[in-house]
This record gives C-alpha cells, structure tokens and sequence, in this order.
C-alpha cells in the first residue's frame, strides 16, 4: 500500500509498504479515504517532536481519518465490507482505572495514531479494532467522517465545561477547534457565543456557523468588549481555544461568577501567570481538556442529523501526493484555511 | 379592572374588581395580555379542585401569562413601564432551604397564580414581584411571553432528565408538555426524538417541530416500535408527559439501561403498578418533575433565538370574555387543539 | 480441586473437578479461601432459578469472594503469588457503549459467576483477569475480602444516590445490603441514618454499626416514626433494601421533597402500586441499582482503613463441605443470621 | 453595649454602642458570646485593607461567630429566646441570579461582616435574620459554634471538589482552613489524606484529626514524597489551603490524570505562573473557592455528630478587651496558634 513516511523534519516521502493485515478477531482492515490536517501532525512535521513525543524512527501522520471497511475479524458482528466509518484514533488498554471509569481518553498506555512511536493514517490501509470504528450514516460523506475527530475535541469540551441551554458563551481562539466549540456549544442551546479570533477570514466563518457576535482581537479588546455585550455580568462558560497565555488570562475575566473555563488550546503556555485571587474570588471552574472518550457516537449523531455543519470548514482537498502542501498549508495560509483533508 | 372570577364549578363571571396596588419597594404592576389555558385551569374550572387544592371561595384562574410593565416599585431598577415581560407565576418565601439552595419551586411556602386561594391572572392587572417578571426581548411577543411557562416545565424536565447531545429520546404524550419536552430535548442536542400519541393531529405538529419519528398508539404498539426503531437498545431518556398509568409502565421498558425517565404528566396516578424488579436490573434512574426554578431567563433565551417554536402551538386566541370556551376548547376539541391563548 | 456443584434444587454435591488453568496473559489463578453466601445463591439453591436466569445443568454457586493468587498469567504486573485478593464477579466485554463509558456492570455480555451458565466459586481455585483480583492490604482479611461484594452494592447506591456530607438517611431492610448502605452512608457523611427492620437482632447490630436510631416495622409505622423524628421534613436519602412492595411505597412518603430513593433490593416487585403523582409534587428522584462498577477499589480503602467494618456482620463460618447448611441458614434463622461465610 | 472597634490599623478600641434594635420581623437579636479569629481580620487590624475592601470608617471586625437569641421579631418561629445559635455571616440579597439558583455567596449585593463598610462582631450583639442563625444542638457548645464558619468553607471545598469515598487527598497548607478541608474531606470518605505544611506543629495537629501522612515541606519536597507515596499516581484531590503561588503550582503535579484542584488559599496570587499544558494533558479541574452557601446546616451536623472535631484547633481564648493581643497572636506565634477565639 502507498504512505506518506515522515523521514525527518519537512521530509514526508510517499512510500510502499506492505498492506496490514487483521490479527485480532475484533479487528477491520479499513481503506482509508479521507485524513484531516491537524495543528500536531503539523507540528511533528516541521518540528520533529511535541513536549515528550519524540520522532525518532520514521513514521506515518495523520489522526483524523474516515475510510471504508475491506475486511473484518471473525468476531465482528457491527460492521460489514463496504461500511462507512470514522475511526476513533486512540486505543486505550481497557484495563486500567481510567479506561475501566470511561475515561479512557487518559489511559496511560493509549496507543494513538500518529503519537510517536505509533503510526497514523495518511496511508491506504489500517487494521483497527471494530469498536473504535464508528458506522458513518448514509448521509454523511467520507471527510465528514474525518471531521468527526476535531468536532469530538469541540464536543467533550462542551460537555466537561456543562453548557446549558440558554447559557451566553465565549470562544477565544476560531481555529478548527474554536469553531467546533462553537458548534458543540449552540448544539447543546447555548443561546449566545461570542467568537473571539486575530482573523476577519475566521470569524466570518464563525458568523455563518452561528456566533452571535464576532470580535477581531486585533482591534478590539475582547475582556472590555464581553463586559459590554453582557452588561458587566460576563458568559457562563469561556473556551480557551488559541493555545496562547494573554487568552487563558482574559478567561478568567470574561467569565461570570461562578462560571467555567474550558482549556483545550495547546500551545506552549508551561508559565501563564494566571490570576488565581480573582479565579477564588469569582468562584470559578478550569477545565482541562485532552483529546475525548465515548464522543464519536455522539459527534457523528450531530453531524448526520444537521445540527453540526463540518463542511464549510473544509477549505482545501488535496491528494496524498501532496501532503506536505497540506502540511503547510494552515501555516502558510492562515487567513484562507481552516481544515485541510488529504484524500487517498 | 375586568377580571374572570371563578364562583363555582362551570361558572365564570367576568366582574370589576379593585385594581391591584404595588405594596412593596421590589413590586412592579403589570397590565396582563396574554395568558395560556393550562390543564391544571381546566380541572379547577370543571371540578373544582385538584388533590388538596379545593376552590373554597371566588378565584381567578390562569398563571401562564406576560403583559406589560405599567409602575414600578421604588427599589426596581431593572424594569420600567412599557417593558414585556413574562410572569413567573410562584412566588416562594426566599427563607427556607429549598428557596435557599435553588430549588424554590418545592418551597412549602410558596404563593401560586391560580393554585386556590391565591388568585391567578385572568385579569387585566396583577402586582409581583419584580425579579419574577422576565423583560421579553424586542423580537418575542406577548403571547410567546405567555409561553414560557409550559416551555419551562418541559425544559426543567430536560435539564434534570440530563438530556445529552447526540441523545436518542421518547417523548410519551404529545401535547402541550410533551411538544416543549420534545422542543426543549433538541435544544440540547437530541439527535433523535421520538413522539407518542393518541391523536394524528398532535403528531403532525410533533414532525414540525422536530420529531424524528411520530407514533400513534391507538394504532402501534410504541414500546414494539421503538425497540424496533433502536434496534433493541432503547432511548437515552423517556418524557411521561401523558400522565397515565399505562405510560408510566412503558416508559420504563422503552428507556436504555442506565436511561432516565421524567415524570412530567399529571394525572390520577396514585397507584401505578410500576415494575420495580426491571427499573433495577436496568439501573433507570425516575425523575419527578414539579413545576420548575430558574428556568424562566433560559426558556425565554430560548424562544428569542428561535431554538423553540411556540407560535406553532398556539391553535386558539380568545378573548376574556370568552374564557369559559377557552377553558372547554382543549377538553371538547382535542384533535384540533394544543394551547388556547386568552387576550386580555 | 473440590467444588460444591448444584445439580438440582436442593442438591448440591462436593465434587473433584480439574482444577481450571490460566489462559491469557492477564489472567490470575486464585486459590478461593472465602465466599459469602448471597441471596441469589439461596434462591437458585431453593428455586432453581431468578427470573430470566434458569439453572439448566450442574453450576458452581457463590460469587462474594477472597482467595490467594497462587500463579499468575505472562502479562500481569501488579499481582504476585501469595497476593490475597478480592475478586469482583462480573467480566463484562470491555468494548460495547456500557463497558467504555465506565458503567461496565450494565454490559449484555458480562460474564458473572454463579449467574446460570457461568460457575461460580464454592470452589478451590478459579481462574480470573487479573484487573478484575483487588490486592487487600495487609491488615484485611480474606473473609473481609469476601465481604468486599456486597459492601460494593451498598456503597454503589450510596453514590448514586448522592449521599452528602451531614445528609439525613433512611434505610428500609436492615439486612446484608441495608447494612452496608447504612455503613456506606455513615462513611460518605450523613450524619443520621435511621434503620428498620423487621428484626430486632438486626436492629440491634444496625445500631453497633453506627445507626442514629432504629425502627422495628413490626411494632412501629415507620412512615410515621420518621416524619416524628425529622418533624415533617422528611430525609434526604432512603434506600429501599427489602424488596418488598410496602418499603416501595413507603420510601415516597419518607423522602423529603428533592429527595433521593435508592431501589436496592431486588424481590418480587414486578407490579408494585406506586404513587407517582406524590413523587411528581415531590420532585423525588428514584434510582435503580444493579451490582456497581468501579467500586471495588473504593470498598476497599473504606474496609482498610477502619471506615466501614464487615466483621461484625459475618455470623457463622462454615466449610465447604456444609455449604448447603450456610445456604439454608438465613432463611432458617433469621433471628441469628446477617452473612454467612464458607471457607474453603 | 460593649464592641471593639477599628479607628486605624493596629488601632482597635473597647467602646460603647447603641444596642441594635429588631426590625424587620424576620430577625433575631443575639447576644454574641464567641468569636473566631480569621486571616482576613488580621489582615484588615494590620494593612487596613484586602484588595477592594478598604477600612474608611471606623469598623467592628470578626465575622465567625455563635451567640444566644435574646428576641426574635414576630414573624420568627424556628428561634427562640435563649437558644443557642451559630451566625452565617453573609446576608444575600435573596432576589439576584445567583441567590435563586442557590449560589448566594457569589451575590453581588451580599453585606458580609467585617467585610467594610459592614461592620462585624466583636461585639456584644447583632441583629440578624432568622433564617441565618442556625440553631446549635445541646451538645454543641458556643466556641464549637464560631467554629462552623471555618468548617464551611472547607466544606464547601470539598464538596465542589468532590470527594469521594475512598478517595486520595493532599492538603497543601495546613492552616485552620487546610485542617478543615482535612476534616471534611474524611467525614467525606477520603481514605487518605496526606497534609503538608511548613510547622510541625500544625502537622503533629493535623495527624490527630486523621491526617494519613503529613510532609514539612521545610525538610521534603511533597512533589516527590506524594508521588512515592501514591505510586506515581497522585491524589484524586489536592486543596490548595496555604495561597502562595508555590502550592498552586505543586498542586497541578500532585493530582493524578483527571483529578481536582480546589483552590481555597487567599493569598497574594495575582499572577501564579501555572503550568496550563499539564493541567490540559492531565485534564485536571481546577475549583475556586469563595465562602459557602448552604454549608452552615451540614457543617454544624458533622460537629454535633462527632464526625468532625473543631476544639483541638481552638489554641486560645481571650475575652473581648484583649482582641488586639488575638489578632496578633497567630502572626507572632504561628508554630503554637491555630485558631483563637474571643470571648465576649
């Protein structure tokens, strides 16, 4: 089968390598179709490494994929050959406290697509085990069976965070993520998120999508902007979704009394001086997000049934063959690109 | 002021009373316009009362209502004459535990439109307190300000059944109640919501609404059904909003292990035989639903960026003095009625 | 190995059987020392089957239980021989929607011993995944271990019935269940718990353990008793661990308004007249439960660390070879008996 | 009647003021009989302010206070003369968002004692609303009484954090408040709870009131002792009691994968550097906490119930005319003085 092997910084080769074959009776080959570009997979390719994730042996990228089933292990009851799917990245041990209380997204022993030294997906093939790929609808399309991925991220977030209905929202950071918070948020009756970004390009986006209102940073402080949105009261729950420290510490501004702060943005923010005397006094909630568990159902549900549109924020397909250009893209283009789909 | 007074069981006499008086600082007078016939209105009018509540002497009947702001109280600073706002129609006395940890709607204490002897809104004026008056934005009228209330009940029904995003739900009983449970579940992410009923015309507007899937019980067995339509699984959450025995007793075969049942409908369920043996095999988990808290600020959020359609609901507007028809309608034409406004 | 196998009711014959041998890496071979005699474990003995679970060929009863890990699979890390060890009873399948998201006791597939076909362990070894062998710390003993079982259902239902710090409790049935749910409540703070029962000698140990007062149904109605003590209010959690109809019914009138009632016991309630509209007016919540999950762990720290103590309910001990003796005790003598131990 | 008053910092004064007179009819008069001294008193008695809180006027400080009823106002039943009672100290305005949803501490309009321009109660008597003065049970004395403050703030940190049984616990700082969240934590369930601090003689306290294990982080680093101790696994909750930026930051690194940090220590904190990228790998929860609200019932049941033990932390008492020498007294001998109460 042809993969795309990252041999070292900035060098993805387009390679064949054998075709996997199933080993466990709980297990599908998949022919993967579609494979999103991540902010990571980025990363590990112009950097070589993210904090204790080395890449030290070449390896395939890619995490957000959908594919069709080819073959199926003999104990497979859910899925067929020719079955859509979205398949989960991360297989957990299932064993351990975390994965045994569903919270297998903090499995220490995970083994996940494209986190070195585990293989990702921008490849032909892929043998997963059949509980972690999830039948996509007939009216969902292969890439948005990719974006199933971010929008899980978005959703868990939304979730731990414990939007409500009729709840005022801020989203800080419109990237990809931010705009699945979004998304997740009004899914779940926010009536009011506010989209905070450095780009007009994204918060357009984030208007057709549904924000409420829309606020360029560049030109508008954002803490005084909210406070006179919402009459001084401040939202009931802030995402942190840009990855920077002057955003975690508008957060904690932003938010109401007694309201919740919802961390995914991952950037290099070891040292945020954070305001914790206002963080007591306001009686606030941070939550820490990585990655999701027991999501897909759910997102895919979302996105079939209308009520998560994941295809505006598809701004560029291209084929394998070039997926360093699709690497590069959402850095060399910030002001036209939100998702990248490598199709295979 | 013009008010309907209830004098005995079918007799509603349209009299001239004493116009109300504001009497505490906190206190706004409002000038009623709209008020929704309830079920609980029509019991009182045709029996003469409902459990422990006895009509013993005049009443005015209604509580579902929104007017206009004509004084208000000097500690007001929230509202002011000319604002709409929808009436939260308990006042609770703030002091027990119940008012005091945020579940004032089971405080002992408490002061209800309509519920005997305190008089309802069937008038054209009423003095309440000012933080039990919610001001109706611009693009909400008065008599989708008269609908906050049922829209609250099934709302606190969703947000304590933990309705979830990408939830499958049953909603058992499509009337009133049962369409803003249906209504207030896709708010919060419902991907799938499937409506029961008696009447054709019901489950009609049920689709309209939203409804996945609509069955009629006379003719579809719906606990065969839906375990067809979730291929043996169940529902994440069942609404009885039917308040009937045999309900009750689906409703427990119908939900997934682990679900949740609401307990919304009112009826004279007093001795349901209920199947404890499988509600624990199952792990359900029954929610009792009374009235509502803090729900009114969200349901109007709701209804004012259209997440909630209530104007759909409305099959009748009548004025006072036709209160009495307004009062029959839903008894004496079901299949053609869900929510009779009065005009006032 | 020697086994107590049942062959029909009322017969159960010590028998030599192989004695069972690791097969996957992440098993544990377990030499059984104690096994507590369960409800269940007396009723398949008398009647030869639970509801849906028929005793169609020879099984093993037993499934509360401690032994000795005497040999351990390849892949297993933190379990050696000679480890003494609680073993949970119930194998679910790791994979379906119930297992992942951490409520594995609801899983279709799980495998339980002494549930008709699967054996149980009136035996001298069994064979178990070792994440499913909970290593006791020194200071507890093996029929502590055993014990760990049905303190594991007390404590489940005492956290999903949201026992709070200074909570008001009732606990109707006194027995096995009722007494760990009472211990359970003690260790999650409620600061009253009243017992009832209908025996004294039950009472009596109900007290030892920690109950603030106690209440023999049999001279006393203890729907009036506790509205007595609470002054009308009522208590925050009731546990109905009896199983019987009257409790059912009871537990509405003794749950203070937003109160909890945990449904524990499991009899013959398939068509128990419930008041549900009082549960309406109430907003009470009603939660099944069925075994628990994640909650080995727990019960042990609270048995180790002397929050909850087991010993003074173990009344007889006898050894395998009149097992048949410990199964007829509690219904024989009731007056005597709470939990009956079987050494091996 | 007699109270202490502040005129400037380090300037309090013994003098005679009007006796506070009964006005509204749901209030109390108390005769103020024992009251704690806090951090903030001291804080105010020595800088004369705490961020926006500035001492303009002359101020009566101590707000953890217990007293007798001397007269009740007419519409008062639960009180009577001569009962024993302890005195929330926060009166909410009972109308805001957050005092309906049952969040009064975070209610903008709370008049707080002590908190300036209100004064406190280093006093001989207050008048109070009823539904603030919590009776105390025979077997609590009045010191026990003025120890109910402290206790509900740790409390409430606790139960926001939620602890649950069997649950791992640190507590960073192990001052009145870190002992209380020590306390709670156990009456909670916590099988272990391992307290930190820079004074052995706090920790040799903190053991007797039930610590498991306790680390002078003067001589050992509690990073490392808590991950030896746990494994490498950390705690399920961490309280940050000491409100330095050091614990705040230890404290992301001593909970385990998913675990909390409640964050109660008021402190200089304005700008913690804190390691965001862990806490978003690790998804911690981060909880602020202010005061409390609906505590003070739950707090005085757990002392009258013995679950938690306030007189070992009482290690002075002095009467009214030496309230300096108290305010002093935990600053000038902080390795004998926990808390001390004035007599009055």
């Amino acid at each position: 089968m042809k993969a795309a092997v990252l041999h070292k910084v900035r060098d993805i080769r387009i390679e064949e390598l054998p075709k996997p074959q199933i080993v466990n009776d709980d297990d599908v080959l998949v022919r993967v179709k579609a494979v999103g570009v991540c902010g990571s997979d980025i990363h590990f390719y112009m950097h070589g490494r993210i904090g204790d994730f080395v890449v030290e042996k070449p390896l395939i990228l890619g995490h957000e994929s959908a594919g069709i089933v080819e073959e199926v292990g003999k104990g497979v009851k859910d899925l067929k050959p020719g079955d859509k799917v979205a398949l989960e990245p991360g297989i957990p041990c299932r064993r351990c406290e975390f994965c045994k209380s569903g919270r297998y997204n903090l499995c220490p022993h995970v083994r996940f697509f494209a986190a070195p030294p585990v293989n990702g997906v921008f490849a032909e093939y892929v043998v997963h085990p059949a509980d972690f790929c999830f039948k996509l609808p007939e009216n969902a399309s292969l890439e948005e069976g990719a974006m199933v991925e971010p929008l899980s991220v978005g959703l868990h977030g939304a979730i731990l965070g414990g939007v409500r209905p009729g709840d005022w929202v801020a989203v800080l950071g419109s990237g990809p993520i931010g705009l699945m918070a979004l998304q997740a948020s009004l899914a779940m009756g926010a009536s009011r998120v506010i989209c905070v970004d450095l780009y007009d390009f994204r918060l357009k986006l984030a208007k057709e999508l549904g924000a409420s209102e829309t606020i360029n940073a560049k030109e508008t402080d954002p803490v005084e902007a909210i406070a006179d949105l919402t009459g001084g009261r401040g939202v009931d729950v802030v995402f942190e979704a840009a990855g920077v420290p002057k955003t975690s510490q508008q957060a904690i501004e932003i938010a109401r009394p007694g309201g919740t702060i919802v961390h995914i943005g991952l950037g290099e923010q070891e040292a945020v001086p954070m305001n914790i005397v206002k963080m007591i006094f306001k009686e606030l909630r941070l939550q820490g997000i990585h990655r999701y568990a027991n999501i897909y159902p759910r997102a895919i549900k979302l996105i079939a049934s209308g009520r998560v549109k994941v295809k505006p924020m598809i701004t560029a397909r291209l084929p394998l063959e070039r997926v360093e250009e699709a690497l590069r893209m959402p850095v060399e283009r910030p002001d036209s690109t939100i998702k990248v789909i490598v199709e295979i």
